[in-house]
């Protein structure tokens, strides 16, 4: 069976520092596959690497391994960790990286304490290299996880703000912003299903106000703004052929409010 | 025999995107290998993804599967379809995106209509990951493209601008702009050696004139402007070790005219 | 044994160039598997590309084959050349590209004038896909440096300016900035235990002052500077979650100088 290792990290790919990942992880697993899902998250951005391995971590196939790199702390009380989710494995740091999918899945945790599975000689600055990279091809080599490190019960986990659900509608905000320049929100599917029950609502964004919730880009003109439950299967915001975030000016962090129409 | 499937797309490497795609296939098709072509094409910029394919596709070895996602017009009539173009197969919408060689190349079109293909609850927004992915990864899979949905006979053909050749000489456009800031013209070499055959000329572009066609940059001095054939056998503009759009202020659409001198 | 190939240009990755090669290469060796090192490198940027190589080469299992194209000088007098450097092979042009490693290690180079392993048809301004990726392939699949071409004893070599070691302490420059706007100069963790012994020091940068050089980035406050051994094995400047390049005003080139305290 093929071993197939992805990559996320905030590294960029000016530098050298995604291959020496991938060479030390070649030395210990000759025949790993790489996928690169993204090394262009935002320096030291916690949340917006979890929310890409949130989006995409879970179509690949069993026994997956996903290294994710952002802001590992190194010096830091820091531990770095290896889970097992579902049917996939992720080794990164316990800084929040993961916590988008504990609401929705259990998992198996365990320090990498074990300096058999590190690199000889660990720098003191690069554990992507020495520590995650050879524990993540060890593990696709199939090192069990629990000779890997002692477990740990508890990961840092972060929670993004959860939308306010009242009588007079749901009130969110913009945790992502794509290349597009697409509002991606925290407000769900579910949520809307739930609490709007297709109601006629307004939706307000920055100083935009829209007035259904359509079921994609293709039911408005192009140049006009559309909300949509998109491919993450949350509210977002787009403008067919545009960019909203600039159209609009709105920015990650920005409020959105849904509200009833009586 | 290894599968292999390009990915060209305007998703950017900061999301999940492409990444979500890959995974898809993955699952279809396990030891299929992927080759990014680029996902930088600029969002919606038909034209610029057609050139960027129309210059590589036919260097792959025979059945390579091209995956090329701009655009896809989501929600619109626009069909999804796959094509065969003498030995490579190409998966994508019908907006255009394959136009470049059409002049060329004889091609059999199918629309991806036979949802057996693709994944099980397509999203409203996502064909990316929902259709075309997967209905790419079963092509590589060997899935012949009758199969694949029915047969469609005239496909959405973008043209370049023609240039314009008379007694005075030849004039035509800028089309494309590499990263180096190499004005890539849509003046071809065939056209340049019937029309001008080999007679002496003067070259116009922005404020710029130069005295005659070089065979290489090396030709002319560092930070000098030099027009040559380049490797995609289009005239281009460049500058030895510089760069041309920046030094010389001309951008994509700009009219270049090579004058014939008595 | 499976066939590795690294890619590092200054091509980047909106265009087909990178793709051009890999085509190129997966139709003389079909199994050949990639890791792209980097495409972007600045470009004609030989120092930068050479800093990216040396740091992340022999890292990769023995009969690894790294391309690197970065100024070719297509048109000019410029070799495109092989090297064997330890158990690594190396192909690109003969412009100091290679120069990082010449003092650590013997080679063996050979001129790449045997045109059987080139492309047919060989372009005059794209050796990249008709003659670096094509021999590159073929030394993949086992042909001998010496069928490549005639050997050529002493390639270009550049050297970095060598740091200033006196009775007052240590003088060097930036030689790279990473994505996180860390400051990696020439001043080499070997010069450092040598030369200033342990001894009390002060460090100029920019207008900002350090006290001492410490282990990594968690041993001072978040938005404080820090002067470490980076794991290149070099003395770095970073800011603990900040961009030092930015928050100190210190660009590539900069002086550094580390003073012995009486």
């Amino acid at each position: 069976m093929s071993q197939l290792i992805t990559l996320t990290t905030d590294f960029g790919l000016q530098d050298h520092y995604v291959s020496a990942m991938k060479a030390v992880m070649l030395g210990i697993a000759p025949s790993a596959r790489f996928v690169d899902i993204s090394h262009e998250i935002p320096p030291q951005d916690i949340m917006a690497g979890a929310w890409v391995v949130r989006n995409t971590a879970f179509l690949y196939p069993p026994n997956t391994v996903h290294l994710v790199v952002v802001d590992p702390g190194v010096g830091t009380p820091r531990h770095p960790v290896a889970l097992k989710v579902k049917d996939q494995y992720f080794v990164g740091p316990d800084n929040g990286i993961f916590s988008l999918f504990f609401n929705e899945y259990d998992y198996k945790a365990y320090k990498l304490n074990n300096s058999n599975f590190w690199r000889e000689g660990v720098s003191n600055t690069f554990h992507g290299r020495d520590i995650f990279a050879p524990v993540a091809a060890h593990i696709s080599n199939g090192v069990a996880l629990e000779d890997i490190g002692e477990p740990i019960e508890e990961l840092v986990t972060y929670h993004w703000a959860v939308p306010i659900a009242d009588k007079d509608g749901l009130q969110g905000w913009v945790v992502h912003i794509d290349r597009f320049g697409n509002l991606i929100t925290n407000i769900s599917k579910e949520l809307i299903d739930d609490h709007l029950k297709r109601k006629s609502v307004k939706i307000y964004v920055g100083n935009t106000m829209l007035n259904k919730i359509v079921t994609t880009f293709g039911d408005v003109e192009e140049g006009e703004p559309a909300a949509f439950i998109g491919s993450s299967g949350m509210l977002e915001i787009g403008i067919n052929k545009g960019n909203a975030s600039r159209m609009l000016s709105v920015d990650k962090g920005a409020q959105i409010s849904i509200v009833l129409q009586k």
